[in-house]
């Protein structure tokens, strides 16, 4: 079997744009607002359409898994080959709230094209990147002459990932077996920039927690008292001022425990990437980086583990001065993590850490939050290869960079709940504007990514053959 | 001349404390609550019922002074000699809100005499302390047969110490001139306990100040850029922690600058007090001590100087975790001071320290409250060796110890703007409960007290013949 011609799949795309383009803005026209209550039924409304479309797409299953906060939406197109790779499609239908006054020259539900972008909340994160795949999957079938995809392909779209995707985990343990699948393909990311074709790796994981600490019973006079008894509001920034030596390593003893050091490939791929930094400090909002040194900004954010303080607090807060020894401070700390790091060594070594560092006169209480793992693809995994295929192709055989996510997310609960591993397939850019006023997707990488969508599934089963119990 | 005898002095005091202690019941039935603008009519009161008890003792002069807030009262009683030295008596007539619901186990304002104590909110704080000087003063009169004291004594009693006292630094340079003395007597502090006459010898000086940093322009999301920029929170944990060094002595460069060094004989004289670390652990509501290496507890509260934080926000506090690099960071810092030190010299020392150690990304304002300068009364001083004779006269020929205060109060405007040396004579004792329910003053103590003004203004004129323009 020869692979689909190019020109075969380009073809269907654009013969089908404007058909694809109409039903996205009819889905895009739903205000699925997850953290509104009063869209709740939008977002229901959302689930219901997507189910719907999928179907009439050939989709044989596309059921609305309801939850018990907001719906998911799953489908299901198996492969004639039983012994095909399963893929997962991942992504949401809900979206961030948005509102005119914000500063969209539009409404922000009323999708407006212009310039070959279409303006509209949820345009790129995530409904235009869901909707891809739907005419993916048909331009894979129509290059192909297939009635069937080459690989089993699920869809679980999920309804809360704009709220933190309280029930997701519970959803993925519930429904295990009908998601059973080879990997995992996360389209709710996106690439470098509108010329630089990227493939996303991998995501740091994450476990945060809060110090209290308890000096005196109450806060007293520091004239009688002070510079005689422990301070927690000192020690809680003695704790935080030593998370990091001098060269902003983590000091905690242990905590890079197991880390995968970056490989010399992946600094020189890293390094490919056209990094301005006064053009990234602006969208970190910040005027100056720092950070752990011997590494390059993108190494400390897609590939170190980190430890931030989130907040701090302790004491008199109010206006003026006040002039007491507080009788209690907290800490919140985060910390990243990235492969080869194990959440409950990392909680352990903090814990005692801190436990050693407290002087005599202050109790402390830690509470840890959770833990995300983190997740990462090897760069020579073949089925990460077939995605970089598929995307280089769509790009018109342009090299594809590789980044990585400096964030946590939906990702590694399907990487932990699934057991499979994640890939990344999205075409949104950093201007697309996530979450911000006038959201919008570019109508050409919308279609280079259906046409990357339908190069994967024919690419993928002729270089991966999972191994299966 | 020679000293009036003892028991003269004693004679009249015990033949006048009755009526002396039902002039002071009278006085502490007045709620002269100076933070309640609710009891302000009762504040005025309680200085109108001053003035004129004090012109019914005998002083000439005794005229209630108005205030932008609360009135204090002035009186004046001059020496028939003209060259006899001037000291101005410093006391309060506000007391602090007293509630019979806090834990009185009577009305606070209706006091209570029970073994040999009286129970009533000001009793000890500082009503009794100023009320004991009018029968002092009568008493050093009836010994030594004089119908004007043998020094010239003015007294000043403000209305709003228990409120931060902010009309009185106005108050005293508006009427510097009535004020004018060589000396100034603050009846407003205590002795070590009831077994131990002490004389306080000083108190620390106070500076404190606001640091606000500023990173990102907003709260930025810690995957995405934690680990790569700067973090203002983590930028003020690490300048509260530099604070003090791994000896837990200031850190700040020129912070020591000037400092008068305990010498052996203060710190023999110290040692030699019946300091309990147990029981001064409970009222310091803290279950250990710490501070500067090399000193005691006492002579860390007392003869050194210290720097402390008072309070420390920045990001997120809220319940449960939020993984941001938070925008904004502020410390609130306070340094005690003591004799030597410039106020001016630390602030700017701060400032430099400071603007040092922050890296670029963060900007910084620092705002200084204001500052109080340390006072202290050599050990060799005649007018304190006067002091010194009076209390162990009172105390039937016992040892008097020394102490000093640790905060900073009035007594350092009085000092400043006067420009007299600040003497203290107080007889309250730390069971007294100041601010606290079942507030008490110990009636044995109070006529002690009443004797040692006595001999003070004695004593005081025969060995001090003040420098004078």
């Amino acid at each position: 079997m020869s692979s689909a011609p190019d020109n075969a799949v380009r073809d269907h795309v654009t013969a089908h744009a404007t058909a694809f383009l109409a039903d996205l803005v009819d889905w895009l026209r739903i205000p699925s607002v997850s953290a509104d209550p009063g869209r709740a039924e939008d977002v229901r409304r959302s689930a219901e359409w997507l189910a719907g479309r999928l179907r009439a797409t050939g989709f044989p299953v596309a059921e609305v898994w309801s939850t018990p906060g907001l719906p998911a939406v799953f489908a299901e197109w198996p492969s004639a080959d039983p012994d095909a790779p399963t893929v997962l499609v991942y992504g949401h239908h809900d979206v961030q709230p948005a509102d005119r006054s914000d500063g969209w020259f539009g409404e922000p539900f009323e999708p407006t094209e212009r310039d070959g972008r279409l303006y509209a909340r949820g345009a790129a994160d995530d409904k235009g990147q869901v909707w891809m795949h739907t005419l993916g999957l048909r331009a894979h079938l129509a290059a192909t002459g297939r009635t069937a995809p080459a690989v089993h392909v699920k869809l679980l779209i999920e309804g809360e990932e704009e709220s933190g995707s309280p029930h997701f985990p519970a959803l993925l343990r519930a429904h295990a077996d009908r998601l059973a699948c080879d990997a995992v393909l996360v389209s709710d990311t996106g690439m470098w920039d509108e010329d630089t074709p990227t493939v996303c790796t991998g995501m740091r994981g994450l476990t945060d927690c809060q110090i209290d600490l308890f000096g005196p019973a109450q806060d007293i006079h520091s004239g009688s008292f002070g510079g005689a008894v422990p301070n927690p509001a000192t020690e809680a920034a003695r704790l935080a001022a030593a998370l990091h030596d001098d060269r902003r390593r983590v000091a905690v003893p242990g905590f890079y425990d197991g880390v995968v050091e970056l490989t010399e490939r992946e600094r020189a791929l890293f390094a490919e990437l056209p990094f301005d930094q006064e053009r990234w400090l602006r969208t970190a909002h910040s005027s100056a980086a720092l950070g752990e040194e011997g590494y390059t900004v993108l190494e400390r954010v897609w590939a170190r583990p980190t430890a931030e303080v989130n907040g701090v607090s302790g004491g008199y807060q109010g206006p003026g001065g006040k002039t007491i020894v507080p009788a209690r401070a907290q800490l919140k700390l985060s910390f990243r993590l990235v492969a080869g790091q194990d959440a409950d060594h990392v909680q352990r070594a903090v814990r005692e850490w801190v436990a050693a560092r407290l002087p005599d006169g202050i109790r402390h209480e830690i509470t840890f939050w959770g833990a995300t793992r983190p997740c990462l693809t090897p760069l020579d995994h073949p089925a990460l290869q077939s995605v970089v295929r598929a995307m280089s192709r769509a790009f018109d055989d342009r090299p594809v960079r590789f980044t990585r996510e400096g964030g946590s997310g939906p990702a590694a609960d399907l990487r932990d709940v699934l057991d499979a591993p994640v890939l990344f397939l999205g075409i949104s850019v950093p201007s697309d504007g996530w979450h911000a006023p006038n959201e919008k997707v570019e109508l050409g990488l919308l279609l280079k990514g259906a046409e990357a969508v339908a190069h994967l599934w024919d690419d993928l089963p002729r270089h991966w053959q999972p191994a299966r119990d």
